[in-house]
C-alpha cells in the first residue's frame, strides 16, 4: 500500500491570519481558562488521589482524560513558545501521577482513590480511554520538552495494560468501551519504536466485534460502542460519534502501518458513509442525544442536532489520517468543513466558553415547551458555558487548535501536498514552502516552494469551489491540482469566494425547501439578533444579490434579499392562506460565531423562495 | 347567568349520511371489537376480583374505566336499538361489580383484588377516575334500560366517596390525580336529583390547586395534574390534556349549575387559550409525549404531535358544555373541528383499530433513527392497532360516537340552536326539527322546524366558511344566523364547500411556509401511497386549481398542482443550490382517513410556493 507522510505541525509555522489569531487566543485565553475551570472543579486535585467520601469534588471516571488533553495542549503550545506557569503545573501533575502510579504500573486517579477495588471490571468505565489520553499527553510532553519522565510512566502503564489484556487476559472485558487508546498506542509506538504497542493497538482493533463481553447485549448497545461487528466488515458509521471517530482514526493508522487492505476498505466505506449521508453541512456528526450516536442515513435534524464538538474533531482526525493513505481532496475537504464550522462553533469568540453540542437551528419561542419530564424532544443549550460536568470538549478544542498545522501538508517522495490554506512556512524534508494568503477572507493563495528537488507540488481544489484559477499548468488528480516541480517555485491559486447557496439532498427531511448560505469553506447562519428577533417564516431569494458588508468573527457579514411574513396581529391561530410576505433584508454571520451576543434564534438552513 | 339546555342525543335521530354510517359501524364493528379485545386482555375478568400473583392478565389500575366506557357505549346504542349479546355481558359485569362491592360501598377491581391494602393511598392511582367512569356508565345504563341496579351500586359508592373525601377526609389525598369524577358527579346529580353529588363535584373542583398533597411538588408535576393554582385563577390550559379537558368540562358544568361567574370566566379564558394558541388544526390538543400535556403557546410540532384521541374528545366535551353557557359559534366550531379530524382519525375506516396519538406528519425514512435509548425524539406509531396496554381511547371513541347527537342542538325558551349539520330529526320541547343534508360532502343544509311556538331558529355559520347563503332573513349573533320564528319553518343554508388553503400563525414554527388543505370542516392530508412514496420536498401551488376527484373515507379526494424536487441521483449530500423542481399532481385525502392503507409518509402542512 502506497502511503504518505504528514508534515507535523512542529514543522509548520502559522505566521498570520485567521488561525494564527485563534492559536494566540488559545494560548492566552482558552488554555488558562480550561485550566482554571479544571482547578476549581477538582480535576487536578484528583491526581493527588486524596479524595475521601464526604469531600467536595468527587472525582469522575473520565477526569484523567480531561487533564491529559489539557497537558497535551500545553505541550503543543510549548513546541513553539514556552508557557512557564502552565509547564510548572504540568510537571506538578506528573509528580502526582508518578507518586500514585501503583507498583504494577496502573495509573488512574479515580480507580486508585475512589473505587480501588473496581479496576478493569467494567468496560464502560473509561479506564482505557483515560489511559489513551494520558499516553497521548506523555508522548506530546516528551516531544515538546525532551523530558521523558511522563513517557516512562506511561510506558510502564502501557506495558501493564498489555500484560493484563493481551498476555494474561485477566480483565473483565477485552476491548475498550470508549475507544481512544488504540490511536494513542500507535503514537506511543512511533515515539518509542516499541512494536509491542502497535501490536496491542492491533489486538484491541482486531478483537472488537468479536469480543465476548458484548455477546447477548442488545444491538443498540453494541452499536453504541462499535461492538456490533468486526471492524473490517464495517461499512457505515455507527454508535457514539466520538468513539467511532477515534476508532476509525486508529483503524486508518493501522491500515497504513500494516498495509492492511481490508482495514483500508472499511475506513474508506465508513468515511464515504459519513460525508455522503450522516454529516451536517457544518461537519458535525452524531445527530442525536440518544447515546450521542450516529443514527441512520440522512437523519440530520437541525434543531435537535447533537453534533458534539469532540465528534467533529474526531472526524477531522479520521480524515487527516485517511490523507496519509490516499491524498484525495475529499478527506481534506472534510477537515476544512470541520475546521471552519462544526469545530470552531464549539468555542466562543473570546475563547473562554464552549459548546458541547452544536445545533443548526434555535427557536427560542419553543424553549420551555416540555417542562414535565425529561422525555420527549430534547433541545441543546443556547449559549456556550465555561465548563461541563462531562467536560471533554474544552481540552479537545485546545489541543486541536494548538496542533492545527498537522492538517496543512502531506508528502511522499514524489509530491508535496498542500491541503489547507493559511499563511505559513513549512519544511517538507529538503523542501521549504511558504504560503501567503488571507484565506478564507480572500481566495488568493500564493505558494512558494524551494528545494522540491523534482518533487511535484499538489494544491487541493476545495470541493466547495466551482471556479478557480491557477498560475501554473496543472493536472487534476483526486481533487488536487498537480504541478510539476519545474513550474512550482511560485504559484498562485485563486479561488472564487463568491457566496454560494447550498442545497441538501431531498432525503434530508429537515432541509426540504431550504438552502444554506456559504462563502468559501465557511457556513453562514442567520441570528435573531441581526434579523429582528424571531426567524419564523422567512424566505430567501435564491436569485438575489448577496452583499458583503461589515465583519463578524473575522469574516464578512453577508446580506441577502428575502421576505418574512408580517408579525401577526390579533388573536388567531389558523386562517385562510394569504401568502402575504413583506420584503426583508436578511443578515448572515459565520455559523461558528453564533451565540456570542446572548440567546438568539438561529438558522443555518433558510427556507428559499421557489422560482418557477 | 343565562343558560341553555342541550337537546340530548336520545331526542336526536341521525337518519343518514356521514355520521349515521359511522354510528352503524360503531354498533356493528367497533363496540364488539373493543369488547373482544377487552375480553382477551382480561379486563372483564378483572371484575371477578379473582386475580392472584402468578396469573395471566394482571389487572391494571385503570381497567375499570376501560370497561365502564364500553358499558356506557352500549347504553347509548341501546337507547336506539337493542344489542342483546352486549346487554347480557353488561349485566354479567354488573353482577360481578355488585358481588365485589365491599360492604362500605367501595368498587374497584384492582384495589379489591391486587392491592387490597392500598385504597385511597395515592392520588395518581386513578381510583376516582375509575369511579367517575363507572358512575357515567351507571347513569347511562339506567337511562337506556330503566333498570337501576347499577345506578344504586354506584350511588352507594358515591356516598362512600363523599364520606371519605368530604366528611371524614380520611384519604391520603383530597383531589383526584386524574380528573373525571367531577363531571360524572354532575351527571349523577341530574340522574338522581341528589344535591350531595353536585356538592361533592364542587368540593373536588374548589379544593384543586389548594390541596395540600401537592405542596412541595415541582411545578411541572403540579401542572401535569392541573394542581398548580385554584381553578378560578386558571387562564391557560396546562398539564395532561385529557385530565385538563375533563376538568374544564366539570368547571363549565358547575359554572352553569351555580351561576358561578368566576368559574365561567376561567373556562372562557382557558377555552380561548386552547383554540387560539394550543390546538392543532385537527382539534388535537396536548402536543407532547411528556406526561401527555399541553405545553406552551404555539408549540405544535407536527411529526411528534401527541394529540391523544381522548384529549380531542375531552375538548369536544368541554366545548359542548360551553355552548350551554353561551351559544357562541366558536364552541361549536371547536366541536366540529374535533369531530371531523382529530377525533375521527383515532378510528380506522373498518372500525376496529385505533390511534392513541394522532400525528400531523409522518416521515417514514426517519423511523429507526434513534435506536439507542428511549430518550430523544419520540415518534408516534404509524398504523392503528386493535388495543393498547393503556386502552382508554377505543371505548372513548365508541361512547363519543354513540352519543354524537348531543352536540347538534341546544335551546332555551327563546331560541333553538343548530350547531352541527347532519341528516336528522329532533325534538326540542314542543318543536320538531328535521335536517336534510349530505354535509360535509355538500354544503346545502335544509332545516324544517315545526312547533317553534315563537322561538327563533339559530343556525351556526361555521368559522371555516367565508361565503354562505341563507334562504331566510337573518341576523348574525356570535357566529349564528338568527331567524325569526315566522321565517323559520323551512330554511336552506348553503355553505361554500370550495377547498381552502389554511395558514397557521407564524408563531407556529413547524408550519412556517406551509398551508393545510381543507374542505369545509374537513382537514386534508397527503399520503405517500397516493403521491409516489416520499413526501420529501414538495411544494404546493397556492394559486392553482383544486379538483375534486374520486372518493375516500366518504368524501372527495382532492387534487392540486404542485412540484417536487427530482429524486436525487448518485451519492451526494450537499451541493450548490439548483432550485430544480418538477411539476407534480398532489393528491389529498381527508386527514381522518390516513394510515388505512399501510405505513405511509403523511403530511397535513404542505410547503407552499411563495408568490411575489
Amino acid at each position: 500500500m502506497k502511503t504518505y507522510r504528514r508534515i507535523p505541525f512542529t514543522d509548520v509555522d502559522i505566521i498570520g491570519g485567521f488561525w494564527r489569531e485563534r492559536q494566540q487566543l488559545n494560548r492566552e485565553a482558552t488554555i488558562p481558562a480550561v485550566m482554571n475551570r479544571f482547578m476549581e472543579t477538582g480535576r487536578f486535585e484528583a491526581f493527588k488521589c486524596g479524595w475521601r467520601e464526604g469531600s467536595h469534588n468527587k472525582p469522575h471516571i473520565f477526569w484523567d482524560s480531561d487533564v491529559a488533553k489539557w497537558i497535551e495542549s500545553v505541550a503543543y503550545v510549548v513546541e513553539k513558545a514556552s508557557m512557564p506557569e502552565m509547564e510548572r503545573i504540568v510537571e506538578q501533575t506528573i509528580d502526582e501521577i508518578e507518586l500514585h502510579q501503583t507498583p504494577d504500573g496502573y495509573v488512574n486517579s479515580y480507580f486508585t482513590s475512589v473505587e480501588p477495588g473496581m479496576r478493569w471490571r467494567n468496560r464502560s468505565w473509561h479506564e482505557l480511554y483515560c489511559a489513551g489520553h494520558l499516553i497521548e499527553a506523555a508522548v506530546a510532553w516528551r516531544h515538546a520538552t525532551g523530558r521523558d519522565r511522563f513517557l516512562k510512566i506511561m510506558r510502564r502503564y502501557a506495558d501493564y495494560i498489555d500484560r493484563v489484556f493481551r498476555v494474561e487476559r485477566s480483565a473483565a472485558f477485552q476491548t475498550p468501551g470508549h475507544e481512544e487508546i488504540e490511536l494513542a498506542l500507535v503514537k506511543l509506538y512511533h515515539a518509542t519504536g516499541e512494536k509491542k504497542y502497535l501490536d496491542l493497538a492491533r489486538f484491541f482493533i482486531d478483537r472488537r466485534g468479536a469480543n465476548p463481553e458484548t455477546d447477548g447485549q442488545p444491538l443498540t448497545e453494541r452499536l453504541a460502542t462499535q461492538s456490533h461487528m468486526p471492524v473490517r466488515e464495517m461499512r457505515t458509521a455507527e454508535g457514539h460519534a466520538v468513539r467511532a471517530g477515534y476508532l476509525f482514526s486508529a483503524m486508518a493508522d493501522l491500515a497504513r502501518e500494516d498495509g492492511d487492505e481490508s482495514l483500508r476498505a472499511a475506513c474508506e466505506a465508513v468515511f464515504d458513509n459519513i460525508v455522503n449521508r450522516r454529516m451536517y453541512i457544518t461537519g458535525g456528526v452524531g445527530s442525536t442525544l440518544n447515546s450521542e450516536t450516529y443514527t441512520i442515513d440522512y437523519d440530520l435534524p437541525n434543531e435537535t442536532a447533537y453534533a458534539e464538538t469532540c465528534a467533529a474533531i474526531s472526524l477531522a482526525y479520521f480524515a487527516g489520517r485517511m490523507l496519509l493513505i490516499e491524498p484525495d481532496a475529499k478527506y481534506a475537504d472534510a477537515v476544512e468543513r470541520v475546521l471552519y464550522n462544526g469545530f470552531l462553533s464549539g468555542l466562543s469568540l473570546d475563547g473562554t466558553r464552549f459548546f458541547y453540542t452544536n445545533p443548526l437551528e434555535i427557536v427560542k419561542s419553543r424553549r420551555g415547551a416540555h417542562p414535565c419530564t425529561e422525555k420527549g424532544d430534547w433541545l441543546p443549550i443556547m449559549e456556550r458555558v465555561e465548563v461541563f460536568s462531562c467536560s471533554c470538549c474544552p481540552p479537545n478544542v485546545t489541543r486541536f487548535l494548538a496542533s492545527l498545522g498537522d492538517f496543512a501538508f502531506t508528502e511522499d517522495d514524489e509530491t508535496v501536498f498542500v491541503h489547507q490554506y493559511m499563511p505559513c512556512s513549512a519544511k517538507a524534508g529538503e523542501a521549504r514552502l511558504t504560503m501567503e494568503t488571507d484565506y478564507p477572507r480572500g481566495g488568493v493563495v500564493r505558494v512558494k516552494a524551494r528545494g522540491l528537488n523534482g518533487r511535484r507540488l499538489a494544491l487541493r481544489v476545495p470541493g466547495w469551489c466551482s471556479r478557480f484559477e491557477l498560475s501554473a499548468p496543472y493536472a487534476l488528480e483526486r481533487g488536487c491540482a498537480i504541478i510539476d516541480a519545474a513550474d512550482a517555485a511560485d504559484v498562485t491559486l485563486t479561488l472564487d469566494m463568491t457566496p454560494q447557496l447550498i442545497e441538501a439532498r431531498s432525503n434530508v427531511a429537515d432541509c426540504a425547501g431550504k438552502a444554506a448560505m456559504t462563502r468559501g469553506p465557511v457556513v453562514y447562519c442567520m441570528e435573531g439578533v441581526d434579523n429582528g428577533g424571531s426567524l419564523a417564516d422567512i424566505r430567501l431569494d435564491p436569485a438575489g444579490e448577496v452583499k458583503e458588508t461589515g465583519d463578524y468573527g473575522g469574516l464578512p457579514v453577508l446580506e441577502a434579499r428575502g421576505w418574512r411574513r408580517p408579525v401577526p396581529q390579533g388573536e388567531w391561530l389558523y386562517r385562510p392562506y394569504t401568502g402575504r410576505y413583506e420584503e426583508k433584508k436578511l443578515t448572515f454571520i459565520p455559523y461558528f460565531a453564533f451565540a456570542n451576543r446572548g440567546e438568539s434564534d438561529m438558522r443555518v438552513w433558510i427556507p428559499v423562495r421557489m422560482i418557477w
